[in-house]
């Protein structure tokens, strides 16, 4: 089945120890369309300037990402400028133009509104609530946040949890929105605000999940050739929620290899600037990878007494 | 077989978010013993002053853990302070007061020489080293380090490590005895220098094997009671070279159960101060927990084409 997806389409300029790209196409929803695109159907709601290059919605297109939902406005799209240090776990904003973005109201296509499962990319909790009231009953909701929106409209990102099955969150987010230190408990008290299941992204960690009162965790894979950490955890959440969408079933065990498939696009996604290395990836790729990540992190049961 | 290990035993007084512990127990050497004594039997070589409690030695050789190996000296025993914010991964030490580990000279006892499998917990590099020159040819030799010995005495250190097959250290360290901020390429940096097998310690995040050239990596259990992480590194080394001690084999996938239960053991040690949780703990205990670490990382294979 389909996955919606609302959330920004951009252009960055990233500074890593390893190089530097500048306004390059990026943006949280453009990540996860790619990545998901591998495994199901995708429609994009978000904005873009008069600037932003036909080119790559050709591509968008030509990988199965339906942009009906996509408005072209007059005006520059949204740009980010950012620079990672040797810790690629932590990237540091050097500016923000908001830009089209600014004024972004998602309007959800009449086709899009019966989508089973929506996922709520990385913006303002109330637009996230309002994209929730335009569409009928999914199956799964999964929404993704952040430190500004969780320090700054809290009360707003709280009533939107409410109505959310699956938070993607990384590690600090988590204790800071729970105000708990304790990650284990900090997970458990916000499963209490209504999401059942919760992703949390560590980076060159890997990711770990607590669904119900039970925890899955998933090693990354230690990779010599890390570029640009940038959309990594959009690459993840969309080759989760991708998978997810894919065969539409949400027990344990699916959820399971969703985030290995998470994690093989996220693995090959840092390993270029931009969109750079998803755009030139294949199937058997992705088969191959998945295969690594079943060998970093088996292990024999306890030895028969 | 036996395991000899030689490095600390200490008062520790220490300060955590939940709590604070005043001159109890520890040291590397202390908490690897206990920790591997519930595999296999412990040679202990090590120094105590006069204020040593004899209790917790007749502790330790209730346990299996030899003492021939331990020198009883004039003056005062090693003293450590540490504090710990709410980021477990990193102590702040106050104070260190060396006292009689200041004079410090491993002497192996006769009975001690045919050691099999050897554990030089982070003690100086020239000990470490003397050590080796004092020991018949062991099966296994494995070491812990730390930045004071990588910053301190490289040259040394380096030396130390051509003589060894496992380093277990932690990722921080890594990086820095190799001089190379990528984790996979530091790893293999230090391969180059001789030990086959490293095992990179992550705390919270878990642990990381590199063995030749293949990759596991083996998350840590979220747990909602952490008290006091110090001994977690020592009690995790002991967990992993005990057990392999008790089964004599080196290959792939028992270094990787011995690191679950290195994993294991580590997970009790920091669910109470000092050595406290580990002096009650049973077999039983163990093995349930090693149940856990299994459907914490266990996931399918991709589906069938």
């Amino acid at each position: 089945m389909s996955v919606l997806v609302v959330g920004s389409v951009a252009f960055d300029t990233v500074t890593t120890p390893f190089g530097q790209a500048t306004e390059v196409v990026g943006g949280s929803a453009n990540y996860f369309s790619v990545a998901a695109s591998f495994f199901t159907p995708v429609r994009l709601v978000a904005v873009v300037g008069e600037d932003f290059p036909e080119s790559h919605l050709e591509f968008l297109r030509s990988r199965g990402v339906d942009l009906q939902g996509l408005q072209r406005v007059g005006g520059k799209t949204f740009r980010w400028v950012g620079r990672y240090g040797h810790d690629f776990n932590e990237a540091r904003t050097v500016e923000t133009q908001l830009n089209v973005f600014a004024a972004f109201a998602p309007k959800i296509p009449e086709a899009y509104r019966d989508s089973d499962v929506v996922f709520l990319a990385n913006i303002d909790p109330d637009l996230q609530q309002d994209v929730l009231g335009q569409v009928k009953r999914p199956a799964l909701v999964a929404l993704d946040t952040m430190n500004y929106w969780i320090a700054g409209k809290p009360a707003s990102l709280r009533k939107t949890l409410s109505q959310v099955d699956l938070l993607v969150i990384n590690d600090a987010e988590t204790r800071q929105l729970a105000g708990e230190s304790n990650l284990a408990r900090a997970a458990r008290t916000i499963q209490g605000w209504g999401p059942r299941i919760l992703i949390i992204k560590r980076g060159e960690y890997g990711a770990l999940m607590r669904n119900g009162q039970d925890w899955f965790a998933l090693p990354a894979l230690p990779l010599e050739g890390v570029q640009d950490p940038t959309g990594a955890g959009d690459s993840f959440a969309g080759g989760t929620i991708g998978y997810l969408a894919s065969v539409m079933r949400f027990d344990d065990a699916t959820i399971r290899r969703a985030m290995v498939y998470g994690s093989v696009m996220a693995s090959f996604s840092v390993e270029a600037f931009s969109l750079e290395r998803l755009c030139t990836l294949t199937a058997p790729e992705i088969r191959v990878r998945y295969r690594q990540f079943q060998r970093l992190a088996q292990f024999d049961g306890p030895p028969e007494a």
